[in-house]
């Protein structure tokens, strides 16, 4: 394959400074930096995509506390990318190999060869199907909330990139029904219409618990939160007994004023309920990622499942306000940034 | 064996009016009542020890939401209590057996030989040694909180009758470390210097999560809470990775102004350290009585294990009295009230 003209420099986007309140585009220096040399056994690749998660606002706070690396003032953000090999001086990769790389807010990324995973062309349909926050939906509904057949599920932030995933694996997994809450009526319609959800409301239309126990008058036995706050304590009123809860966020803490990352624990209600309230981080573990991915090829193959996503244009230069937005819930499934 | 006599009336303890705010002597009401003849297959027990427990102050309320019978106005109330067998129409129990029932709240209970349970003589030291919250505090700390070999255990409410079992049950389990928490200084002796803790501190002497980071610098693995509050929310603060949370009451909540049992929950800090929290109810199943009845009567032999009781002398006429001095905090181990 003929090599492609490299840039001699390429935008970057660096952490200008730290987030205290919610993340500005002041947060963010898109920069141009030189594109140096490959040394040997590197290799050259051109980003195409870059992959927007909300807990990017997090890793640009001083004092976060995660189980990741946070994000340095004057460094490049850290983010899953995928691309191609544009120039290789390693015999593991060739030009024109499909590739993963982890610090995608770059337009192209020099080093070594095993610094990349290569991509299976024959897994799915584009490679931009790698860029999804499965691992996490998948470990949080198979192995922290262990839904079965007959199961009603209740999934908040549910047109988000993981909620997306979740409610739909859920329904894979044999849930009876599964109920997903959101912001607007858009994503109640994407939610039924397209991704297969049972029945949809918007937390905005009237109280949490109300709506809940309108369309699961007999409980729900799993939730997967990851908003928190008043979401979280209408999941425990309305929870069926041994109810499992699967907790993956506190978004509304996250973008609101900070409360609904601190909702009320009604322990006498969770003791007679027995509800089982699991908080849960992803790891990204081999097993993890190979999990989620067997299984989002095989359903995706027998038409089982739509994967939710949401592709911002423009180049790396959109990539802070697409941020900005996803966390002000503009955006459905999971955010790509379109870089090439 | 002669039988003795049996009064014609007996004192009986009736709800004479739901609980509202908290249980007051107003609550009750003492009366005399006839001891009925047996018929044929029954028996009559001569009550000797009732056991006093928290709960009995939720089951006086009219909208207790609890997975047991609540008490009803006008009518006894329940309660487990152990006693003789005074006279009996039935091959099963013969006079002079110890016996338990479960309408403790009177002098002398009449009914079928079915139903009080024989107890065996040669198990414990005493009949009395039956009337404990073990199989609580043995399912919470064996059961939801697996302690395991090297655990740091914190337990709320050490001196209370479910928490001085369980700080013992998980020394007996193998935990390296078991911290309590208590109201007053001859508590935390009690607990350190009778009860075997390592540790114990007053939550009403600053911080409970300054003094729980200092007894436990790298970390709670278990929690075993009966309090809730600010003990809750300050365990999620000093909770090792991974480490699980038994809740069993919400104690501070019942005695307080009622945010005790709606304590904050710090989800982003529960995602970070994967911490369990199972809110567990105990249904005294015959399994769940014997494997705690088994354990107690063998750590007792062994000498490991402290029976860890209180009784109050002066009839049934003081058992009111003992259940709101209980609430009060005024008791440690499980309370007994003695009737004869």
């Amino acid at each position: 394959m003929a090599t492609e003209a490299i840039p001699a420099k390429a935008r970057e986007v660096r952490l200008a400074a730290h987030v205290t309140d919610v993340v500005t585009k002041a947060n963010f220096d898109v920069v141009k930096a030189p594109v140096r040399e490959p040394g040997d056994g590197e290799v050259v690749v051109r980003y195409d995509y870059l992959q927007v998660t909300a807990v990017m606002q997090d890793l640009m706070r001083e004092d976060a506390d995660l189980p990741m690396p946070t994000y340095k003032v004057g460094e490049p953000l850290w983010g899953f990318a995928v691309g191609k090999v544009v120039k290789s001086n390693s015999p593991d990769l060739k030009v024109g190999d499909d590739v993963e790389g982890m610090n995608g807010w770059n337009e192209y990324a020099v080093g070594p060869a095993q610094s990349f995973w290569k991509l299976d062309p024959t897994m799915f349909p584009t490679p931009q199907h790698y860029l999804t926050q499965g691992p996490t939906a998948y470990h949080g509904i198979v192995d922290i909330a262990q839904v079965k057949e007959g199961d009603t599920v209740f999934v908040s932030g549910a047109a988000g990139g993981v909620g997306s995933l979740a409610g739909q694996i859920a329904k894979c997994m044999g849930a009876k029904t599964v109920i997903g809450s959101a912001g607007s009526q858009k994503k109640i319609d994407y939610l039924v219409n397209e991704l297969g959800f049972d029945a949809a409301f918007n937390y905005k239309k009237g109280p949490i618990v109300d709506q809940l126990r309108k369309l699961a008058p007999e409980g729900i036995d799993v939730f997967f939160d990851v908003v928190g706050g008043e979401t979280f304590e209408a999941a425990i009123q309305a929870a069926a007994q041994d109810a499992r809860f699967a907790l993956c966020g506190a978004l509304s803490g996250q973008v609101g004023n900070g409360d609904g990352a601190f909702p009320r624990l009604d322990i006498m209600h969770s003791i007679v309920r027995q509800i089982q309230i699991r908080p849960f981080a992803t790891y990204h573990t081999p097993d993890q990622i190979w999990a989620w991915q067997s299984h989002f090829s095989q359903w995706l193959k027998e038409g089982k499942f739509v994967f939710p996503h949401t592709v911002v244009e423009g180049g790396l230069g959109k990539a802070p306000q697409a941020l900005i937005d996803l966390l002000r819930g503009k955006h459905s499934g999971n955010l790509l940034v379109k870089l090439t």
